[in-house]
């Protein structure tokens, strides 16, 4: 329901939720469809436009409203949907675990709390029930930037049992902080994936008229039950325009914009897919870095993450006391930020050889983009001989990575693990203009 | 002079250095001016091509070499150059700090190590003596990675004394991995500069054919000497090709790529400048972000800097005990890598509520691109209160700036300085497509 005032002055007008309706503005208007729910804020008349996106206007700056055209075979219209829910080939999980995708703006405070469960952006986004059956469920509420291991445990198990029911794609609504450390962990946690598990978010919250949410949930349901390709991904949009989404391999994506709805990047990589939602059409752009889909895989389970591990960045001035304290607080792994190709400062290399003795020391870039390669200069060597391990991935995912091998394997096969690809995190060729 | 094997067939053949040769190789020919100095490989012809740039080729992968030309007027072309010296209206000072652009290859090991003296990048590029009149002085010979405050109020006080001198542009030739924080660094530590300070690098050492050395080393003396522009820059290739270098605010580049040429990229701005240096042309692409020279320019020093300072990076499974251990030994500043607009996991604000009332805290943003922002979330606004000062700047210049602030000024100075624009690296506005 609406508030009050705007209920009463829609039946005066003889309009009702679904009627396509023409809402002015002192300087422009705007023609859709009257959307059942404003979400959190009342105040706020959300109008589907011909696009497919919804537009939220506050009620206090409509001038004027009109009805444009009644809808259509209102009840057959329910009935249909109803029908398709269960017809579709393909069946979905939308596990909801917080961020701004499932967020409202709290009026009061004008900040943003999670609210929203997984059956409101179900239910808030009729479009898909025309994609596949969905079943969305919340499994945790919580905003990205305070996931920890324990998260990553849960959301492991969470989407090996969906995997266990025999579901086609799960898609994982998320907050985008730090949605890429949680691809990269289920891209470890869960072997031998034999279906797409895609990881969605919003970088304005779904209660809002211009908000991605339901673009990217759309693409990204779209992607989960029909892709050819399996495995752990991030759908976001592509660019700063609603036309497509990209599909990262969850261990090669990165946030690397704060606030813009193309934030996510695949890093040293293409996309392994863009999703035309308006066409339901998939673009795979690179089939062959990616496993297919094969319902029949066991998947395995590797849910465990050691904590005890550090990720570090290197930089003029760093103190290396910060590392001989982590080897005192008994630390099994620590992630190097190193400068260039994999440096550190020859003041640290000190406690890096001492570090090497009592851990697994780990190297990665702080550039982002590029190779590591510790074989160029002397002092990339003197790592070498210390023990360090060269790691050629985002650091992040290495750090997630060195959590996961320590939390589920043997020193010695940590050490071959950080070596070997497991999860298409290796960056085994630079392609150029990335 | 070159191995003897090849000085030998030279002199059989009636070649000498500075004639034009034609050099045939297995699959292919290179005709150019062979020139005098082939730096620290013997067995490495090294040509002058058309398009100016240097190319090394293996004396054991040559099959044929002829003379095509005699040089012309060989001793009339010195004593021009001599004249030039000493006739150029602008004089500038190029410092050598090490790194790549200083460095050789030792052939024994592969391994990179630094070498070079300022004076031998001078003699090595002809092309230099024909930009101004310049003086080459090495130092320090650092790797950029082992740089430390110590090496920032070192260089910050020999820019200081070339600016007393009088000169009209200063280049300093550094290590790539961390110019962007000695960037930073001198921004801070030399105020009301009224001349260009450019700092140069290599991605390739510069003994080597395809050293990217030369390009940059005449653009940035180009730039030292002729632009109208006042502050620190960086003058790095500005794509994989030749044609033009871009000059980046000290304050806002960033290493983001670990080997490529354009490895350097403007971060939330646009580069100040580009140098077409074939046609020995500045194209301003920022005139108003920057202050115009101005030798009358009373330069101030600031070159101290705090070294209790620390840079971290917050991520999911981070250990607050780290942020604990760091206010134990008495750290006077933090600059946190925040998630998405500059967020910290809720189970660490107990230890950054803590670490405010004894350091200065600042937050920064892990995504590199976009601003920061605490007052979206409900989050961000407990950082707010808590007393974390947000910085709108990259987190590498946002822990520069703070062991700067904190070398040279009060407390209460500081947190206020945190917040002003003090050398172009607050982000303003963000220009779409950055």
């Amino acid at each position: 329901m609406y508030a009050r005032e705007i209920e009463e002055k829609l039946t005066e007008l003889g309009i009702k939720v679904g009627d396509k309706i023409k809402v002015s503005k002192e300087e422009k208007y705007y023609e859709g469809i009257l959307m059942p729910r404003s979400f959190y804020n009342p105040d706020v008349l959300v109008i589907k436009l011909a696009n497919g996106y919804n537009i939220g206007i506050e009620w206090k700056n409509i001038v004027k409203i009109e009805k444009v055209e009644e809808e259509k075979k209102k009840v057959a219209r329910v009935e249909r949907k109803e029908e398709i829910q269960e017809k579709h080939e393909k069946t979905i999980s939308i596990l909801s675990t917080g961020g701004t995708i499932a967020s409202k703006v709290d009026y009061r405070t004008g900040g943003v709390r999670p609210a929203m469960t997984a059956q409101d952006l179900f239910e808030a986004i009729p479009e898909l029930r025309e994609i596949a059956n969905i079943e969305p469920r919340t499994i945790m509420q919580v905003y990205s930037e305070s996931m920890n291991f324990e998260h990553y445990e849960k959301m492991a198990k969470e989407v090996f049992n969906e995997i266990k029911k025999g579901v086609d794609g799960i898609v994982i609504a998320h907050g985008t902080d730090t949605m890429h450390y949680s691809s990269a962990a289920l891209s470890f946690a869960v072997q031998n994936l034999g279906i797409p598990v895609v990881f969605v978010g919003a970088q304005r919250s779904s209660d809002r008229g211009s908000s991605d949410a339901a673009v990217n949930l759309i693409s990204s349901c779209l992607f989960a039950s029909q892709s050819e390709l399996a495995g752990v991904f991030i759908c976001m949009h592509e660019s700063m325009s609603d036309y497509a989404c990209a599909v990262h391999l969850g261990t090669r994506a990165r946030k690397l914009h704060a606030s813009r709805r193309d934030a996510f990047k695949s890093v040293n990589a293409k996309p392994v897919a863009r999703v035309l939602w308006r066409e339901k059409k998939i673009e795979y752009l690179c089939k062959d870095c990616v496993n297919l889909r094969d319902k029949n895989k066991e998947s395995e389970l590797f849910a465990n993450f050691e904590k005890k591990v550090a990720l570090i960045k290197l930089h003029p001035g760093f103190n290396p006391e910060i590392i001989d304290f982590l080897i005192e607080k008994s630390y099994k792994g620590i992630v190097l930020e190193g400068t260039g190709l994999g440096h550190a400062p020859e003041y640290v290399m000190h406690a890096i050889r001492n570090a090497c003795e009592h851990a697994i020391v780990c190297m990665t870039s702080q550039c982002i983009f590029g190779r590591v390669n510790l074989n160029v200069y002397y002092t990339g060597r003197d790592l070498l001989k210390a023990g360090v391990i060269p790691c050629e991935m985002l650091p992040e995912v290495a750090f997630i990575k060195l959590a996961w091998a320590l939390g589920n394997f043997s020193e010695e096969e940590v050490k071959e693990i950080m070596r070997k690809n497991v999860a298409g995190e290796i960056v085994e060729r630079i392609l150029y203009g990335e």
